[in-house]
């Protein structure tokens, strides 16, 4: 109580990475977009694809084993199995669950009427204002981590912030989880490209939390996709393997590019997803009942010009709520969406794009929004700048969500109105002294002022005040405690494992 | 129909001119963050202003005369009455009406399931990428009503799209009513500053429309800000008493900065700024039962370290969203929110907040939107790139509104994955061939391409295609066929009353 109420004091003198909140509880509604004659269509077509048309679990035969001895019907290496059975062993996994931290104060809970934001995940290329557009890299990696560790509006660390292309492939994951395990106490993904890995990631984690701790608690999760459509491959399979089996979190999304991975339609596409994701989510229950699961789904339209993904656009957003009810509906925790654009620089595209794929976001309820803050260039580049302009309206979104509308007395300000004449104003009333301070979300990033003191401020874009914003951050950064024991047990486990494994480059 | 047939097959081709669809005919369901509980308490609220705080109607003794003789309390120029008196009065007021666009097919349906968005009214200031920022004169001020009427995805022309300050005050209105009524065919509103200058625009609207069509139907409106808290002058009642008076719409705003004309609490400032709103309905439906009219909210919120107000923030986000529902349960038209912005710039914070503000509008049923597009600087300045930017935005969000998720079988593409195999593409499937060219909103201004072919084509920025797009469209510009007969009266018109009235620059 004592630290959860210092933390709370902290909030306004806003130290280095204190969070606002270790998480969002949402108080808002949630926007039903369908009608039960819809979900229920869509639904259908989830189940028609369970039963009729199967998805395929290639490369694994223990998965195709561990199908057929559960009971389902098995042709080549494409799996159906009756829907209901399906809908039965994914109301297994938890509606709900929280991912310890090792900092305990940030740990997260994941599902029901909570929101988790985390930075993007995946890009090979990152971005600054004074260094352009490079090849990521392990210090660009370890900026990041430290960037997200202290950016208050980023409830989790994610994991490949950026691809460390200076590290071999067969590498890299132990020297990003050695950065998120030192360098950020906010709990963070693990690897899933190799089974190995998998497995590093949750035995490292294991030398951080304990074994005890890690046997009765999500401490780690690994985030794979599916080779949509309707495929499933061993990445998949044995990163579950390896994390559920171990009573670790799953997060799977099928990327779906309408028309190409799914058919040229969003409720097609949603409802393709759904399945895809929930025949996976079942597969977990098989390895291990009540292992914990995430939803996930990324659904992005498509130039006709080109055939490349778009972002922000109207077909993911609609799909976005329709996709948050349907999760609601299976009580299953989602991911969606997050802050997505295609635009390879920080203007006002990338920004429009970015805010209308997170603000549906927001609204749809996603329980774990990766992507939310750093996604440029449909996902091939890691801006620095983007990453701090996007967690900034994170804050944002974080209070529409958690505040609502208060309509409590002191809202409604009675009191004031006898202060106040017709045409007068309420700067100085006892209600406004009252309530100021903590009335409106202060953005560090926007300029509110008349365009004079702009002009003599600099005439500075939001770009610049992002990258005066992140270095100012990293001159302030302080690592957080770590126990020294732990530490050198972590650097022992890297050390030996890189010794055991070749350097491989793919 | 044959007109209407033409107009809809057009559509691909983009003329110049032709809209998408003449407004927005929503089929996403409202998003309801209130409950019950919640909604009678700002009710409560407001009827606790209707009868014990009440509005003060000052300097238009008539307006007062009105009050009193309907038996309205009247204590000094406060206004008081029963609550239920006030909603009675207000429940004669349509719940939707239509204006009529002198070109009938651009006629615009405001209220009930109907979306329509307007460019930004009222701006000293222009700016555009070469001319830089200036104050707005008559040249720019015809280039943008020129840009709104050739706009697909804005439905009305608004009215200040700037301020044309090279033309004295006092006679300012009438170039600007025949620029909107000559240069386009979409609808558009009058002016309110002063009560002649109203019954001008009234008189030049029945030269267009004929006086039986005037007698009939709303065919130009008006729209006034309250003084708030709790005022209205005599620009609001001198207004209502020519608009209102001869049957035409009136649009009345309550302009809060939460904190400065409100309480600093957004409960209290969305319910003040209803008991404004309604009182000015309530007293337009004295001076003309059933005269159209629409309730009006713009409610910003603040900077603690400056006090100037701030943009797409949390707080009027929220109050978009409890607006809407409060507007619907009264049964009334709504204007509010917009594509708005305190940057002075078109960079990522002028995106991010604009369209934080408008996905928040969009969602919240906002019927009528003035200031959809074209909105930087608080208002302060009208941006070219900025109109087309925003505008270009729009066209998303008419396709989450008009389209929802569509559930149809041919939605449901089951033919295709009997074509597909698990892990193949749906590029080619006949599905697609037959859908492909309607699935996805096509931007004109988001660029999707990869980084080598945007680099190829000389890395532009979005406001830098914004500019090359609204000159070409300047380049494309032809005037909407007008009877030479009625341009001819309204330029006698015009240049009789400018003889009758001396200049004056305030």
């Amino acid at each position: 109580m004592a630290r959860r109420a210092r933390a709370s004091r902290d909030r306004n003198t806003a130290p280095a990475g204190a969070p606002a909140s270790p998480f969002i509880q949402r108080r808002l509604p949630f926007f039903d977009v369908l009608d039960e004659e819809k979900l229920v269509k869509l639904e259908a077509q989830v189940d028609w694809i369970f039963e009729d048309i199967g998805i395929a679990f290639r490369d694994d035969p223990e998965a195709l084993r561990i199908w057929r001895e559960a009971g389902a019907r098995i042709d080549g290496d494409i799996v159906r199995a009756d829907a209901q059975w399906i809908r039965a062993l994914c109301a297994k996994a938890p509606c709900e669950f929280t991912q310890l931290a090792r900092n305990r104060e940030r740990s997260v809970t994941i599902g029901g009427n909570n929101q988790v934001f985390a930075p993007i995940y995946g890009a090979p290329f990152v971005r600054d204002l004074k260094g352009g557009r490079r090849y990521g890299d392990m210090e660009s990696f370890e900026k990041l981590v430290k960037l997200t560790y202290m950016h208050p509006n980023l409830h989790h660390g994610g994991f490949v912030i950026c691809e460390p292309c200076d590290v071999p492939v067969s590498k890299r994951h132990f020297d990003m989880l050695f950065a998120h395990m030192t360098l950020s106490d906010k709990p963070h993904l693990g690897a899933i490209t190799e089974m190995s890995r998998a497995q590093d990631s949750v035995d490292m984690a294991e030398i951080v939390f304990g074994k005890e701790v890690m046997d009765n608690n999500c401490v780690i999760m690994g985030n794979v996709n599916t080779n949509s459509p309707l495929l499933v491959d061993k990445v998949v399979t044995e990163a579950v393997r390896t994390y559920s089996a171990r009573g670790q979190g799953m997060i799977v999304v099928p990327f779906i590019l309408t028309g190409a991975m799914g058919p040229v339609s969003t409720a097609a596409s949603v409802a393709q997803a759904m399945a895809e994701a929930m025949m996976v989510c079942a597969f977990t229950q098989l390895v291990r009942p009540g292992a914990p699961f995430v939803l996930g789904n990324f659904l992005s339209s498509m130039s006709l010009k080109s055939g490349a993904p778009t972002f922000g656009m109207p077909e993911p957003v609609v799909s976005n709520y329709a996709i948050g009810q349907l999760a609601r509906r299976a009580g299953l925790p989602l991911r969606c969406g997050g802050s997505l654009t295609a635009s390879k620089i920080e203007d006002a595209q990338a920004a429009y794009e970015s805010a209308d794929s997170m603000h549906s976001t927001m609204l749809a309820g996603a329980n774990f929004v990766l992507h939310s803050a750093g996604w440029m260039e449909g996902g091939l580049c890691t801006g620095f700048e983007k990453l701090i302009m996007d967690a900034d309206r994170l804050g944002s979104y974080q209070k529409v969500l958690s505040h609502g509308l208060d309509t409590s007395d002191e809202a409604f300000a009675r009191d004031a109105y006898a202060e106040v004449e017709p045409g007068g104003h309420f700067l100085g009333s006892a209600h406004t002294m009252r309530n100021y301070q903590t009335a409106f979300y202060e953005p560090k990033l926007s300029d509110s002022e008349n365009v004079e003191s702009w002009e003599e401020g600099g005439s500075k874009n939001m770009r610049q005040r992002a990258y005066e914003r992140w270095n100012q951050m990293l001159n302030e950064y302080q690592a957080p405690p770590l126990d020294d024991a732990v530490k050198e047990e972590l650097s022992g486990y890297v050390a030996r494992r890189k010794e055991e494994i070749p350097d491989a480059w793919y």
